[in-house]
């Protein structure tokens, strides 16, 4: 029973959340047929698109006809990661605003979180100590935004209406409203010093890992914070750890690890005024995502052009 | 050397700020003669203006040609609190953009705070544990704000930004864009029966003290956290501490107490899932508040009316 008329879409390393994809795509894109596992030679030659988040590398280069390959997070490093990938494939982000949206939760909870500096107040109140505690306006608090599309904007954004003094920087020049803004590597040094509170949105590329490093933390002021919700691999976690010691970074909030999950013995677990949270920053909503999946594939057998295709020189 | 031409401001029991409170004033109103002791009663018919926060009963009637008291905060309970407060003189309450600026990072902090269940994800990592978590997208979260005053209404502005769902409560009936609001007692299990999260902006009025009782909480769902950010006299407190250990009331953050600072031996302290903040949501800024005080002061001198004068059969 197979409806070869339908594009086939090849599932190719989804992650924790297949079956949620398996169901929602078949909910809202039943014009398509799904293919969960490598199907033999002969059939693979009708694989035009697949979904990936990690896919097993060298999985997709067994499908000689592939058109389009669509990445499940804003992030693509995961297919990137396959050196087999097929070059002349196009690879598409997720840009789903539901993805965007909930970066947006995340990232002003955790800048609120340092900005009021929860620690304190918890610890007081583990002593039964009402500790009188002020804490800067937010017009004299810098937080400095690193990585400006989609979600660094959106970020910079909210932001602004809490009144916080904003800087960014990104790999080429931009210009955001209410934001300083830096570009480049010679500028890093400029735009860190001012910085209270940095938050690390960038995609992970050749430039950016290993890029939050000793050199990086003895830019920043002292006690400065930290929240790094890019990628686990811009980090070198043993410079943070001994930055944090010193006192230069005060407090940090994590989301993503060189090792996924963050294995049992890591120190980061119990280092103080660190904040672990499980790469549950965002979530693609699923419906959404398969939704504007699907009409991409649509509008790409239609002859129209894809939308959000990686620049895979710059890696986003 | 009294300068008898320039107009007197008299402090009366203006709180634990009070030496930067003469600081400022002393800066951004050179031409107000500041008195910070009752003077001999000779003097006091020159007393026209006072400041307060929570003035000593019996002090304030003892000033004869009082035109107009200014208090230092949104709420102005502290000083009707004072029986004996002369009953013909405008009361002003504080309107000051940094103070509501402060509460709406507050109340957005902490509905993140509950939206995202912080203490789970704490919880997790104290045990090393990488915990798959999930919570419900911002639209599918119903926050309900008592209280649709200038507060109020601000952070319902933020939190429609973050797309929850909002509901709103007010003594009389107000109209608030992207609120589904409901007014007065007869309606309160309704608004209540479909809050997730309850954030208490609410004045302290006849009608307001004890309202977030046993009754109040039953109508909640199962589970609602509760953020008070109004006065702690508006809470039973046993009532939820018992709500809080039945599930009822899932989890909490409180600013505001019976009586503050909150005594050390106060279950309150080492409840689970409850956040005791020290009456520091926000803070009036200073110069700001002095600057619109003063220009009050000398618009009133010129015969101009008062701003935000206090209904005090409404308290509020």
């Amino acid at each position: 029973m197979t409806k070869t008329a339908s594009p086939a879409l090849y599932f190719a390393g989804i992650g924790s959340r297949a079956a949620e994809w398996h169901r929602v795509f078949a909910e809202v894109a039943p014009e398509l047929r799904l293919v969960d596992h490598l199907p033999p030679e002969p059939e693979r030659a009708g694989m035009r698109y697949a979904l990936a988040w990690k896919p097993k590398p060298g999985e997709l280069q067994q499908l000689p006809n592939l058109q389009a390959i669509f990445g499940l997070g804003a992030g693509v490093d995961g297919i990137l990661a396959d050196p087999t990938l097929p070059a002349g494939v196009p690879l598409v982000r997720m840009v789903d605003p539901g993805l965007t949206q909930g970066m947006v939760e995340y990232c002003l909870w955790q800048v609120l979180y340092h900005h009021r500096r929860f620690w304190e107040t918890e610890d007081a109140q583990s002593r039964r100590h009402w500790a009188e505690q002020y804490y800067p306006a937010p017009w004299d608090r810098s937080v400095g935004i690193m990585g400006l599309g989609e979600i660094g904007q959106a970020v910079a954004a909210h932001l602004t209406t809490f009144k916080f003094k904003l800087r960014g920087w990104s790999r080429s020049a931009k210009k955001v409203d209410g934001v300083d803004c830096f570009a480049g590597p010679e500028s890093l040094p400029a735009f860190l010093s001012a910085c209270d509170i940095v938050l690390c949105l960038l995609p992970l590329t050749t430039e950016t890992r290993g890029l939050l490093n000793a050199d990086f933390f003895a830019h920043l002021p002292m006690g400065a914070a930290i929240i790094n919700a890019g990628r686990g691999a811009q980090v070198n976690e043993a410079d943070l750890l001994a930055a944090m010691k010193s006192g230069r970074i005060g407090s940090a909030t994590l989301d993503v690890f060189q090792t996924e999950p963050l294995p049992a013995d890591h120190p980061f677990w119990q280092q103080e005024r660190l904040f672990v949270t499980p790469h549950n920053a965002s979530f693609t909503d699923a419906k959404a995502a398969a939704t504007a999946i699907r009409q991409q594939i649509l509008d790409h057998a239609a002859g129209k052009p894809l939308q959000h295709v990686v620049d895979r020189r710059r890696g986003y």
